[in-house]
């Protein structure tokens, strides 16, 4: 068999760095959300460019599948091995390799998890913002394309790779980028990669862009009588160009999930959460300017921090969401959406939503990043019944056909994986035949990832 | 022949907007630099996507090149008919076809200027911020992935551009991106086709990001003693984080041509010249701030601006360097280099650079956009001299070694072209073949803009 064939070169070449145990195969089988295990049929550790080059150079001679393998945080099951083959976990190639202090850049194996990389960084007074709550790898974050709370100050994952290194599906490094701050130097592969969830080729070394640590950081926190006015309040906030760093809101069914989880007492009212980042003059300048805007719009509740312990409950608070939504229905799966449209259109797409859901028979609390018109329900469901499965999916779908018809996307910063495959054709028409030419083109036999993105006839 | 017959099947869809006047030929036969006159076998005026699919579509049978035409700024020969054929000029397609101010996002067509799209936006308090000098068109602009003096605050095209709708080599157009503020659905076609110059498909529609117009402006100019001493300045600048809305460097000569063409009287020092967007509080102290780094490296002279007649003199000053460089030396042409470099190797690129040119027997003033690590030199010399040209040439080539030994690119902003063809390899290695396999997956007659930013086997 193909798989066979190309487990045995790899043996030789990773020695007992190619696992096949049970435990390790179910642990790269497995989601953080509702897709069934699929264990691949190795795991492989490579410890540098050279292994990884020779673990695609084999596959590639057997046809075997190549499925890159971060910490596994992915929502839509991007790092199952859907097709079988060798799962390569990058948990070796976990070192920060250059830091570039003056140039504010940094160079790091795709491995290091952001935490990591931020804990390496804090003597130098810089950091990395991109923060999408879980603390997964920087090369899973670039291939997903993440973001989260920050990105309406300091950008995705697109803003912020500047150049990669990149193991071809013919086995070839190539290097994208440079560590300049700009180029017009031809296609922008960089680009090209990064959110294309190892379907083109393994990351194996990322130059990222840091950012100065701020001198100072306020966060707020305040309710509104509905969705409208908040959105109101954030669309006046961005217009009068205040600058947030982040800008969160959560329903009144999440902030129940939270009291109840973190034995907080918000009002179940739709809440904004914010922090701003700069000089002590102007955190407090632009807390107080937003706070006029608030109460413009019927804001009440305000409250903000400045101290470090007050501003760390508080996103602890925001972090732990998503693990109060799932502690609000006991051992519930959870099948998280992603939709992102134009600010204008975020209040109705939101109220549509909790309509939709509020009609339903699972309970889908909603929080998200209101600065980017960017939210998620959190449809929770029990795998034993089917009904509520479907019920999940047909929200989740709805959900995607009304992001499309606000000029949106099916997915904000979750990417496709094997979840929103089905979506790809509504939102991209014959752009998505686009991206299989490209496939085709860098991996003519279909062996990275395969079955995620695109697909291939 | 194959070109003839394309034309005679465009001129039963364009009527008289196919043109094969000698004045409209020799017209898109030009070039704003050094590359001779080569022009088209006919120029085409669509006003519609459904003709700029038409015009590909006869070309495509028979394989005649297409060619865009924005306004023919471009500096690297871009919209040269270097294969002949048809050159497509969008001046016809000039329409703002949205303007979403709740969303700080407008719609145009590809062959709106920057200025025309500002006047547009004049009452709606928003802007649109790239700023390469010239009055390029939109669609040119990305097609470079252009930037300019406002980058170190606002990013280039790459990041201004949310989304696109292009005609493919096969006639079809497509859409890629939202208008949604963020994705992370499937390869960023957005990015890939901006900065690719034409050769991947005709863009006819841009959906671009806009900005606030800052509440308060001021400007400042000071002189170092040194480069080095001017590049620190800035490095410590952008550390402490105060937020520069342009930060342009002139060397002496450049002082010294703008005096002669502007009657200014710049000591013929290295020069910073800067400007801080926001509120009225906060550009007073961002150029106070300022003020005290470049007391700290030898700055002298420092003089600021918050009337807009001042701040206008200043800019015209700036942007009139070009000029002023081209009168220094009357009846020259100029090769415009364009590296780029982590801006900790600046002052050593700088140095290096004016060391080389000191010895050379051409003028090359130094001019450029400090806070991205990107400079130009001016290199001057007569058409009837050869071996001023081949001087000029050398110079250009041995910047863009040392661009690629300090970690940079070839060029920041103006693009390949014809001009820079010759270092792509040099740059990019086995990634200029990812590029060349692109190219003949998405264009496989080549006839979008061939002989430019890929060579074909």
């Amino acid at each position: 068999m193909t798989i066979d064939a190309a487990l045995t070169e790899l043996s030789t070449v990773l020695g007992n760095r190619l696992s096949r145990s049970k435990s390790d195969l179910a642990l790269h089988g497995r989601s953080e959300t509702y897709f069934p295990p699929t264990p691949p049929d190795a795991v492989a550790y490579p410890e540098t460019t050279a292994e990884v080059s020779a673990v695609v150079q084999a596959c590639a001679r057997h046809g075997c599948p190549v499925v890159p393998w971060g910490v596994g945080t992915s929502l839509e099951g991007h790092a199952l091995a859907v097709q079988g083959g060798v799962t390569v976990d990058f948990s070796r190639m976990d070192k920060v390799l250059q830091v570039n202090a003056e140039d504010m850049d940094v160079v790091v194996q795709p491995g290091v998890t952001r935490e990591a990389l931020n804990i390496e960084l804090r003597a130098t007074g810089l950091f990395f913002p991109v923060d999408p709550g879980a603390n997964a790898t920087l090369g899973g974050m670039a291939m997903t394309r993440a973001s989260g709370t920050t990105a309406v100050r300091y950008g995705t994952m697109r803003d912020n790779v500047m150049g990669l290194e990149v193991v071809l599906a013919d086995g070839r490094a190539i290097r994208t980028g440079t560590r300049a701050r700009k180029s017009s130097s031809g296609y922008d592969l960089t680009g090209l990669m990064v959110g294309s969830e190892g379907t083109l080729g393994l990351v194996t070394e990322l130059t990222l862009k840091l950012h100065g640590q701020p001198e100072a950081i306020s966060a707020a926190v305040c309710a509104f009588p509905s969705m409208a006015a908040a959105v109101d309040a954030v669309i006046a906030t961005i217009q009068l160009g205040v600058p947030m760093a982040r800008i969160e809101f959560v329903d009144p069914a999440t902030a129940a999930a939270v009291n109840a989880y973190a034995g907080s007492d918000l009002p179940e009212l739709p809440h904004l959460m914010l922090e701003f980042h700069g000089s002590d003059a102007s955190v407090a300048e632009d807390a107080a300017r937003f706070r006029e805007i608030a109460d413009d719009y019927g804001g009440s509740g305000f409250d903000w921090a400045t101290q470090v312990e007050d501003r760390t409950a508080l996103w602890t608070m925001r972090h732990n969401a998503h693990y109060a939504c799932l502690a609000s229905r006991p051992g519930a799966r959870t099948l998280v959406t992603d939709i992102c449209v134009p600010i204008s259109k975020l209040a109705e797409a939101v109220e549509e939503t909790r309509t939709d859901i509020a009609a339903a028979t699972i309970p889908g609390p909603i929080l998200g990043h209101v600065g980017d018109g960017n939210f998620h329900a959190e449809l929770l469901f029990y795998e034993d019944r089917p009904k509520e499965r479907d019920e999940a999916l047909r929200l989740s779908e709805r959900m995607v056909d009304r992001a499309l018809r606000l000029g949106g996307t099916s997915t904000g910063e979750h990417g496709i994986g094997v979840g929103k495959l089905g979506y790809m054709a509504a939102e991209h028409g014959d752009a998505w035949g686009v991206m299989g030419d490209i496939k085709r083109a860098l991996d003519p036999k279909n062996i990275l990832n395969p079955g995620k993105v695109v697909r291939l006839n």
